[in-house]
């Protein structure tokens, strides 16, 4: 009799940053979330939804959702993809697009969950390095036979390339799908959803998650050519059905809505970020410049998987990617002033005398 | 050039019942929705939810959800996965245990669902079919290569079998995952929980959304052995680290917990359809007796697409499954004991002189 589980698939899962129980002396600094809480319209739009409704199935086009953010972006509801986080988005993305059996490219040093899901669902890969300067070389990137995927700014280098290159690569590919992850375009950089219109072959994938302040609420969406969007719905309903409850659906609108929130959080973020970056170079830290909430920093005389553990010990938790790579170097989120005031304090101690 | 099409994946996606718009006079009985409000417990743990923490990711493991449902059953949370409604705890399963490209086994006429996860993932399968009494064979599922999965009670049947048939279908199958849809079981029912410390190869899926009122809120689970668990939420893992949101879990804990409510619904569900199957009957409609929240009837003078428009003209929303063996009936939700009335007054008009 064969083993029960020799029926089952064998993954590697993605192993997500620690989620330590709350605590006030705690600072998290090591899964990108926003400091702040999200839009004061986000706690009015959860009293006001209807519990006696929540008997009743949401939209399976969880609308009003999507003609909310087309037209936040000047595009139809019929250009708009919403999921439950931009890693669902992502994962029925690849099913969708990735699905004729040749290698589809994306970086070696990027968002880690892109090789789990190829596996998962038996993607060929192939991994173009970084350049020694941490970004991305276009060129290697021309004639991806099955697909290209990569964030922007890329993960966790924090750098953003411009339009310019998005558009080389999209030139370079006009017969496979090109997945540009912008979990992190909001702290920055040039969304490449204006160029939807101009090439049918992007899809823009971004999330509520980090700019929004809504991790715990688990909404991301895609733009793209009508024609994606219809086959990518096509395989979530192939999926599930209903995969954006009504509290998302309401709490989603409200935070689209309120822009004046939005920009003043995200200026307060670009503003840390900036602090920060002055502070750590003084302190001799090496870093690529960020256009992300976090900073991918190493210590030219400071181990980071050392330096990772005593922040620990003093509950301050940021992020180690303990690969080839990215050993020598530490992603913190970038946090309030007063949490940023406490890591820099403590760095500027320990670092006296190494 | 290829077609940028050449690459997309092919599927025929499953097509849910209509969601109308709200409407007074609209009566809603297709989607098998639970005419009550959830508990008010549910409205509190809405109103309680705290916005500010919605910036910070959910647990990974959904809990205290997980534990919730586990106390509820007696059974520790390694035995309980929690998802995006059942079927996200359906298409995960399908991922995870039906991997081996072995032929899994399922009725002929059953939720639909199954053959378009069969057909996204690839999955080979048969369709056994069922009796000329609708039920199903158990010795038709003796062997399965791949393994089985199966509705009890079945839809759109409405038909339950006791769990002896599900222990006959589990000790034939011992080295397969046989995956048993318990979407109705509440309303009559005996669950095969019970059983799932016996065998190791079982995996028993619930869904909040039918019996708790919760399908605007998307929660569904499945219980099982630890092993069969663990190896769910490593694919889990690999798709979206993230499935439940923070309001989910709030809420799902809330209406486990008020076990009185969830009674008195129930009760009243089973006490409203008994009065309708009396009623139908004696409108000479034939129909299998349900332990589900529907009928299935059909009428040996009266076409069921034709009954289907005539109600759908009065506002009266039921559902029609054009196809072989379902033609002939309509299934029927059973609603509040106001809409039984519209709806057996419209059927008696209507019948007079056919």
């Amino acid at each position: 009799m064969p083993e029960l589980s020799s029926h089952f698939r064998q993954v590697t899962p993605y192993v997500p940053g620690i989620q330590p129980a709350p605590s006030p002396d705690l600072i998290k600094l090591n899964t990108n979330e926003n400091p702040y809480p999200p839009s004061p319209a986000v706690k009015e739009a959860l009293s006001r939804t209807s519990a006696e409704r929540l008997r009743l199935y949401p939209s399976p086009e969880a609308e009003p959702l999507g003609e909310t953010i087309g037209a936040h972006f000047g595009l139809s509801s019929s250009q708009i993809f919403t999921g439950n986080g931009s890693d669902e988005v992502l994962a029925l993305a690849f099913l969708a697009f990735f699905a004729d059996g040749k290698p589809v490219y994306f970086p070696d040093v990027t968002y880690s969950f892109y090789e789990v899901w190829a596996d998962l669902f038996s993607i060929p890969f192939e991994k173009k390095r970084l350049g020694d300067d941490l970004r991305m070389v276009a060129s290697d990137y021309a004639g991806a036979p099955g697909g290209i995927v990569f964030p922007n700014p890329n993960a966790p280098t924090g750098i953003c390339e411009p339009l310019s290159f998005i558009e080389e690569i999209l030139t370079a590919n006009r017969d496979v799908c090109v997945i540009v992850d912008e979990a992190y375009i909001d702290f920055g950089g040039k969304s490449a959803i204006s160029l939807i219109g101009k090439y049918d072959n992007l899809l823009v994938v971004q999330t509520f998650s980090k700019s929004r302040s809504l991790a715990g609420m688990r909404i991301g969406f895609a733009a793209g050519a009508k024609g994606l969007i219809e086959r990518l719905k096509d395989v979530k309903y192939s999926f599930n059905s209903y995969t954006m409850s009504r509290v998302s659906i309401d709490v989603g609108c409200a935070a689209v809505k309120d822009h004046a929130y939005f920009e003043e959080t995200r200026e307060k973020i670009i503003h840390t970020r900036e602090r920060m970056e002055r502070a750590l170079a003084a302190l001799e830290f090496e870093f690529p410049q960020s256009q992300a909430n976090f900073l991918f920093v190493r210590h030219p005389r400071i181990d980071a998987a050392v330096l990772y553990g005593a922040l620990l010990e003093k509950k301050i938790y940021v992020r180690h990617f303990d690969a080839e790579r990215t050993r020598d170097y530490l992603r913190i989120t970038v946090g309030t002033d007063e949490e940023t005031d406490v890591l820099l304090k403590f760095l500027t101690e320990y670092l006296k005398g190494r």
